[in-house]
């Protein structure tokens, strides 16, 4: 993506500045390292800055600086942790970015229910840091440790969705302010619900240009009585794959099924100094009774046989299963390590499982074409899978190729009923992908973020021109 | 609900009804039995007949319906099974209703990616039976046949939502006619995506207000290895309830777990000729493999027995389970039945388990003061339950008062975090109580309803006023 994308921006006007200053103090900046830092994720993306930045305390806090914003028709952008990876908070057109880092208190853990009400701060290690003691745990996990309040503007997933749904599944309610600073909860904390239309699940997913989302209340999980993790090499990556159709379609219940190919997993072996085989591999979790772990492993592990997977290598103890689960969290990271000084463009898209063997196939034979190297990564058992190609900073025509190989993909993916992104949403990235997706649908979500945000100033340019 | 619900009515126009007619032929008409069937549904609710019944045969046609109905800004409601239960289809202001019945095409059975393209006529039975060879089901069975498209609509839950999810968790994608005859998809047919805003999850549970559903794609399941279902007897209700209570919070992942109280168990012996303890009772059902299955059952009742239930009544074979499940499906005639020439009104709150017990213990107290007669019943593993009051129809202090009950009964759930519908959805009888539930958040689904109808012309006059 090119300096193109920038949008007109305005300076920030004097009264507004004063105002923010009046009500935030010290906690207003607008110091060039500070802007730069929340203009930016974790992508290949051209960073826009902010003209400032606030850190939030409370809802109220964030109604009021976006009812200023709103007085100003000046952009106004959340930020969480930063680990976003399609621009999304990137200040296309300046103004105002609240970082919400501040706002991470867990304000209360409902036990008997078995949800969380944290405020949009907190990050999930740190919350399931906080129910340590509980018997409890939050599930999704993306590998960063993002914030709640992002991952559910994300619509985010990662390993664990298999079994436990992304953030659309596992947000009961929100508190969000509007575009105009009104503040509104979404939901009531009851599991399911008919009355009216469903707004948590439209601002999850949302991006921040519907509303700021500024607490949230997550599902929370009984820890399994028993946990075991595997590793398992294939002799090609057919293997792997169709190991993952079919134990989805046995309908076993894996709590995580991750592939890795061989040079994902030269990539970790390397970066995290481990001794896996070097070759097409699955990452298994499995989560349940002793009885029903033993189960799923034993119906896994045969279905692996017939396509050729080695011997299941065990993670029984938690440190191990952590320093696996890191590795694979880090796989990003160590596929760059490979080139070192590279940046990452890394794909996402999502097709039906039945599609994922063809999918994977032909992206890998177009691939063959190609110089740039890459490692391929997924959550396979959602049909969601990545490259990571690793860039060289300094040849922008290896990103005009990658850029050209993803739309190839998504175009793939789309072919066969797909997604062009399974979790890591537009951004400013994935605009264009947008419309070849949801065509007229798009003309929809454009009426609704005109209804909702009439002057546009909710993190202008994302998911929709408008 | 009083007549004053009517909207203001024009008659139809003739060209319209000219245009109509030259489109669907013998597909329209205007037999007043027509009409009226297709204004009412099971509920108590006055009914308001439409001015025409048209019956669609695919997705062009309801789109041209609907352009037709757009120039002449003319009222247009879906049709499908009429099981809803809060007035969903009452032609408040007159206009058009489109019966989906003859759209109940099964379009086709992705077996490898567990999911169905279905048309919105067909019904959850028809599926099911569809299915039978695949070793496939569709598990959401809010009791009633309903159409698809009708249960999407309304978000319906039902008996087995406490595992599998309702309508939100259970539909992928959907075809919708728009309030300009546009069509659009929804989603793509990949598990997830973070593809824009989440319009799957916005038109389930809209009621037919900002679009009609004419096709959907919805998730199937593999029928379990090992199913049992088992009914336990208590000597209280608070015996029952806590036992649904510990067993949901200790993550047994039972298949379903109701709640009938002891009138109730009456009058299903009576009316399907069982012969069950007339006491608080609880169905239980378990999915999973031989072990999975026996695992569960000896975990619930170890909990059971603490609560003072008696030994299991075990219902092993298909044709027991489908007798068992027959009679609870059939519990709320059953509780008409007792009081011969009686009409129904249904209750539907939802609370967080914690606060279960506490809110079916205040309504029964409330109750004990009122001459009314009633049975309950619910989906307590949700949180979810139902009263119904067999009112006298020749009595309208009868409704009046029950009216007052269910109010206090919202207010009570409401105070405990609760919703005012779990699954019946808000029609015209329960749009006072959205306000009360949502306060600020109404005005946000205003605005979507304006933005997607401006000219209002999508089942009027349901979930919120414009």
């Amino acid at each position: 993506m090119t300096a193109s994308a920038a949008l007109s921006h305005s300076p920030l006007d004097g009264s507004l500045f004063a105002s923010l200053r009046e009500l935030l103090g010290a906690r207003l900046s607008t110091a060039a390292a500070i802007c730069a830092q929340h203009g930016k994720d974790e992508s290949y993306h051209t960073p826009y800055s902010p003209d400032a930045v606030v850190f939030a305390h409370n809802t109220d806090e964030v109604s009021a600086i976006v009812k200023l914003c709103a007085e100003y028709k000046t952009p106004v952008i959340a930020f969480g942790a930063g680990t976003s990876l399609e621009g999304h908070v990137a200040a296309l057109a300046g103004g105002i970015c609240i970082d919400m880092s501040e706002m991470n208190r867990v304000l209360r853990v409902n036990a008997q229910d078995l949800d969380a009400i944290v405020e949009a701060g907190v990050t999930r290690k740190q919350l399931n840091e906080h129910l340590r003691d509980t018997g409890l745990f939050f599930p999704i996990d993306p590998g960063a440790d993002a914030s709640l309040g992002g991952m559910a503007a994300t619509r985010a997933s990662g390993t664990n969705a298999v079994r436990y749904g992304t953030m659309r599944e596992n947000v009961l309610t929100m508190t969000v302010v509007l575009a105009d600073g009104r503040v509104i909860r979404t939901a009531r904390r009851a599991r399911k619900s008919a009355a009216g239309y469903d707004l948590t699940r439209l601002f999850v997913g949302s991006e921040g240009t519907l509303g700021i989302i500024t607490e949230l209340t997550v599902r929370l999980y009984g820890i399994p009585e028993a946990i075991s993790a595997a590793v398992c090499a294939f002799p090609n990556l057919e293997g792997a794959v169709d190991t993952v159709i079919l134990t989805i379609q046995s309908g076993i219940p894996v709590a995580r099924i991750e592939l890795l190919d061989e040079i994902q997993m030269a990539a970790i072996n390397k970066y995290s100094k481990l001794d896996h085989q070097v070759a097409p591999t699955l990452f298994f979790e499995f989560h349940g009774t002793p009885g029903g772990v033993a189960e799923q492993a034993e119906m896994v592990k045969a279905i692996a046989g017939d396509y050729g997977g080695d011997d299941f290598r065990w993670a029984t103890t938690p440190e191990q299963r952590s320093k696996l689960w890191q590795a694979r969290h880090d796989a990003y990271y160590a596929a760059l390590a490979l080139r070192p000084g590279s940046k990452g463009l890394a794909t996402d898209v999502c097709v039906p499982i039945s599609r994922l063997a063809e999918c994977i196939g032909e992206t890998k034979r177009d691939l063959a074409a190609s110089s740039i190297p890459y490692a391929l990564v997924g959550h396979a058992g959602d049909g969601n899978f990545h490259l990571v190609f690793m860039l060289d900073p300094d040849r922008p025509e290896e990103l005009a190729e990658a850029n050209r190989l993803n739309e190839r993909m998504v175009n793939r993916a789309l072919a066969m009923e797909g997604t062009s992104t399974g979790e890591h949403g537009v951004g400013y990235g994935k605009m264009d992908f947008l419309i070849a997706e949801h065509g007229e649908a798009v003309s929809v979500m454009r009426k609704i973020k005109l209804a909702l945000d009439p002057d546009g100033i909710l993190n202008p340019g994302k998911i929709i021109r408008i």
